[in-house]
C-alpha cells in the first residue's frame, strides 16, 4: 500500500549503484460523489433540512500525503520519523486549517525496550478505536463511532455560560460528518509517546501531551491517554482511557473496551465506551459491527449509540460495500444515518449521507 | 520533463528488487529578473505609472511541485491521481493563498470508455486554451490571452452596486500580470470530470463543479465547461464553452474556437472567444500567435484583444525568446505590453513587463 | 545525510533501466523534551518568571523537508533548484507562519564563472555565521549567537514613537528562543544571489533583495549582503556585511569577522560583530566557542555577548553534548542561558532552556 522510494547513490565514475534505506513518500487519494441530507437547528430548537449533491474527500480514509522513514542504528536500535499531511482532495486544501503536517509529525527511537517518540501524535485512545472498537476502522465520513460526533457539538462553549439553545446551534456545524459517540482528542500536539514492544500479541502505549499553555497563575492543560491491546490470530481486544483537559480543570474522559473475533465468514466487532464530562454529563456508548468478505467485495455494517441524562440519545447506523480493484485501489458505496434525540428539539435532528467513491493508496 | 520515482520493493532476504508503478514527484522551478511598468488609477480615472525592478516567479509556467501516479488494475482499467501545489518561488509562498494543492487535486479511474475523476480540476475551457488557443501555452506572466486579465478586474464587485470608479480601482491589483482576454474560472473545486478516449485525434471533455453552497432559499452556484478537440500531426483545433456562475444567477460565459497549424518553419495559432457577462457586457476577443523554432531557440509572438461596448477595448502584445539548455531547462527573455482603453480613463491604462529568466522542470 | 531519489526510466519492453539525475527529497526531524524558564516583563520593567516543561522542535537544527535537484547541461553548466520547507515537528505546523517553502526557494545556473540564483535565499551574512562565526552552527534553539535574539525584540516598533516600556514588552515574545546577538534578516525574498567559484579555498558571495515595495513617493526597501570566506584544511575565516533596510531609510547594518582553527582535540571559534541601527544604537558583539570530539560524542560550548550604550548588555552561554548514533542520527543534551541587563529593568531579564532530544536527517 505504501511504497519505498529507494535512494540510489549512483557513482558516476563506476556506474555502480548502492541501495540505502531512506525516505518513503506515501499517501491516500480518496474522493466520492455523494448526497447529503443536512439538518439545521435554530435557537428555538426548530429543525430545517436540505439535501445537497457533493464531491467530497475522504470517504473511507482521510486523503493524505506523507514522508516517513526509519534507520537501523545497530544493536536493535532504530530511528524513525513520520510527517503526514491531511488534505481535502475535493478542493486541494489542508484538511485541518492550514497546518502542514496536521495528521502526524514526530521523531523517535525504537529498541527492544519499546518506542519513544516526540511530536504531534495519535492519542493512545484513537489508535485503539481504529483497530479494535470500530468495524469501520476510522472511516472519515461514514463511521458510526466517529469522534467528530454530533455529541461533541453539544459541548461547544462548555463549561461557560452558553445557553442550551446556543449549544444546540453548534450542532449545525456537523454538515454530514456523522457518528454517534462523544468526542475525544484524536491527535496530541507537544506529546511524548511510549509504546512497549509487542509481547505475544500484547502491547501497551501511553501518550502524554504537555499543553505548554502554563501561565503565572494557571497550570498547563494536559492530555493523557493509555491503552492495552491484544491481537493474535482471529482475536483482538483493546482497553483504553483518555483524559483530555480541554480548558483549565474541565475534562472530557473516555474509557473504552472492545474487540473483534474473525469467524472466517465475517469479522464481528463489539465495543463499549463511557464518556464523562466534568460537572456536566455522563454518556454510556456502545457499538456493534461486522465485516463480511464476499470475494473481492467486503460488506461492512455498524450501529453505534450514545445515551445519557444530559446529552440525550444519539444513534448512528452505517453500511459500506467495498470492492477491491487491487491491493491499493478500492471502489466503494457507503451510507450513514445519524440521529440526535433531545427534549429541547422539536423533532429528531438527523443527518444522512450516501456516497460512491474510490480510494487509491500510493 | 517529469520524472518517475520508481519504488523498489527490496526483499532483504533475497536481495532481489521488483519494480512497481508508484508515485511520481515532479515540478517546475521558474524565476526571472524583470522590470515592470505598473499603472495605477484613482477613482477619478487619473492614471499614474511607476517602474519597478523585480525577482518574480513563473515567467513561462507556474512554479509548482506535485505528486502523481497511476496503477494498472487489469482489463484496461487504471487508477490515477494528481496532487499539485503552485508556489511563488520568489518568496516560497503558496501561489494562491495558503491552500496546499491549489493547482490540482483529484483521483479517478481510466478505461477504454474514458476517464472519470473527482476533485479540484482544470475546467475544460482552460485545457483547450493552453493547447489550442494561445501560442504561449498558458505562460503565467507574459501570455497575451492570460485569463488573469485586466478585464477581470473590471468585473470586481459585480453585479452589485459598485460604481464604475470603484471597479476601475480594482484594475490596480493587476501589477504586471497581464493579458487582454476576459477571465474564466481556471480550476473547479468539488468537480466531476469526464473525458472520452482519444479517437483518431478527437477527444471531448466535460467538467462540472457542484458549488456546494446551497442554502434553504438558494441553489448552489455551479461551474460547467465542455470541450471538443482534434489534434493530429501538424493540425490542432479546439472548441470550448464555460459557464461560471460567480454568484447566484450571475454568470460569466466564454465560448471559444481556435487552433494551430505547424508549417515546419513555424507553428501558427488563431483563436476567437466571446465573453458574456449576465446583464452587463459582451466582449468579442481574438488572438493570433506564432512559434518559430531556430535551432535551440524558439521565438514566440502573440497579439490578443478584447473589445465590447461595456468593458471597452484592451489589447496585449507578447514576445518571447526561449533557449533550450536541455529538455528540462530553458533560459528565456519575454515581454508583454497590455493596454486598456475606456472612456472613463483620462489616458490609456498600460502595464508592461520585461523579464530574463530560467525554467527548470524536474 | 541527504538522499537522492533516482528516477529510473524503466523500459517495459527491454527491462533495461537508465539512471538520470533528478529530484532529491530530504529533510531533518529534530525534537526534544525540555524545560524552559521564561521571563516576562511589564511596562514598568518588573520581571516575573515561570518554568514550563515542553516538547519542542528544532533543538540542533530547524526541522524541515525539501526538494532539490541539479541537472548537468554540458560545458560545465548546471541548472539547480531548492524548495525547502521548515516545520515545527511538535505540532506539524509550518515553522514561519503558513508560507510553504519558508526556508529556501530558488532556481539558478552554475558554471565555472560561479552561481547565479533567483528566489528566497539565505543572506550572505547568514551563510557566514552558520559556518565561520558560531561554534553551534545555527543551532535553532540553543545557539548563543542566534539571530532570533532578545536584542531584536528591543527594536520592535522602531523607529516610530514606541516608548521604551513598549519596547521592553516585546521582549516577552522570546519565550526560550535565545541568543545574545542583534538580529539581521536571515532569508531574503525576491533576491538575486551570485557566488564565485571556490578558488583555492576562497569564495565570495553577494545577495541582493529587491524589496519590490516601491510606491509613487518612496523607493523600495532593500537588503544587501556580501561575504568573503576562506576554508582550507584546519582553518576557516569569514568576513561579511549585511545592510537590511527594515523600513524606508531605517537600516540595521551588521559587520562581522570570525573563524575557526581545528587543533584536532578541538575546533576553536572566535567572532566579532558590530551592529548599527540607524539613529538609535551601536552594539559591539563577540563570541567564543569550541567543539571537542570525544569518540562518538562532541562537546560544544559557546559564549556570546552584545554591548552598547542604547540596548544595554546581553550575554548568552550555551553547552551541548551531541552523541552520534549514526551519520544521520544524533542524540543530544543542550543548555542555553541568556540574560539582558538594561537600566530600565528592575532586575536582569533571563531566559534559560534545557533539552534532551534526537535529530534525524533523511
Amino acid at each position: 500500500m505504501k511504497k519505498s522510494l529507494i535512494a540510489l547513490a549512483v557513482l558516476a565514475a563506476s556506474g555502480a549503484a548502492m541501495a540505502q534505506s531512506s525516505v518513503t513518500l506515501y499517501g491516500i487519494a480518496d474522493a466520492f460523489v455523494g448526497s447529503k441530507e443536512i439538518s439545521s437547528v435554530n435557537a428555538a430548537g426548530v429543525i430545517t433540512k436540505q439535501r445537497q449533491t457533493v464531491v467530497d474527500s475522504s470517504g473511507l480514509n482521510g486523503s493524505r500525503w506523507g514522508l516517513k522513514g526509519s534507520e537501523d542504528l545497530g544493536g536493535g536500535l532504530k530511528a524513525l520519523f513520520v510527517l503526514e499531511s491531511g488534505l481535502n482532495i475535493d478542493t486541494g486544501a489542508a484538511a485541518s486549517g492550514t497546518s502542514l503536517f496536521n495528521r502526524q509529525a514526530f521523531v523517535g527511537l525504537d529498541s527492544s525496550f519499546g518506542t519513544v517518540s516526540l511530536g504531534r501524535q495519535y492519542s493512545a485512545y484513537d489508535s485503539v478505536r481504529g483497530t479494535f472498537l470500530s468495524a469501520q476502522g476510522n472511516s472519515t465520513s461514514f463511521d458510526a463511532t466517529n469522534s467528530a460526533t454530533i455529541n461533541t457539538a453539544l459541548l461547544t462553549g462548555l463549561p461557560n455560560t452558553a445557553t442550551p439553545a446556543q449549544r444546540l446551534a453548534s450542532l449545525n456545524s456537523y454538515g454530514g460528518r456523522v457518528g454517534a459517540w462523544t468526542g475525544y482528542q484524536t491527535r496530541i500536539d507537544n506529546s511524548i509517546r511510549y509504546a512497549t514492544p509487542n509481547i505475544s500479541g500484547f502491547q501497551a502505549a501511553v501518550v502524554y501531551g504537555l499543553g505548554e499553555n502554563k501561565t503565572p497563575t494557571t497550570d498547563a492543560t494536559k492530555n493523557a491517554s493509555v491503552s492495552l491491546t491484544y491481537a493474535n490470530g482471529p482475536i483482538g481486544v483493546g482497553v483504553t482511557h483518555a483524559d483530555d483537559e480541554l480548558i483549565q480543570d474541565f475534562h472530557v474522559k473516555n474509557t473504552a473496551i472492545g474487540g473483534y473475533y474473525d469467524f472466517g465468514v465475517a469479522k464481528a466487532f463489539l465495543a463499549y465506551n463511557q464518556a464523562k464530562i466534568t460537572g456536566l454529563a455522563k454518556q454510556k456508548e456502545w457499538a456493534v459491527g461486522v465485516r463480511a468478505p464476499l470475494g473481492a467485495t467486503t460488506l461492512v455494517a455498524q450501529y453505534a449509540q450514545s445515551k445519557g441524562d444530559d446529552l440525550g440519545k444519539s444513534t448512528s447506523v452505517a453500511l459500506e460495500g467495498q470492492y477491491s480493484l487491487s491491493k491499493r485501489t478500492t471502489a466503494y458505496a457507503a451510507f450513514n444515518r445519524t440521529k440526535v434525540d433531545l427534549p429541547i428539539l422539536t423533532s429528531d435532528f438527523k443527518n444522512s449521507i450516501f456516497g460512491l467513491g474510490v480510494r487509491h493508496a500510493f
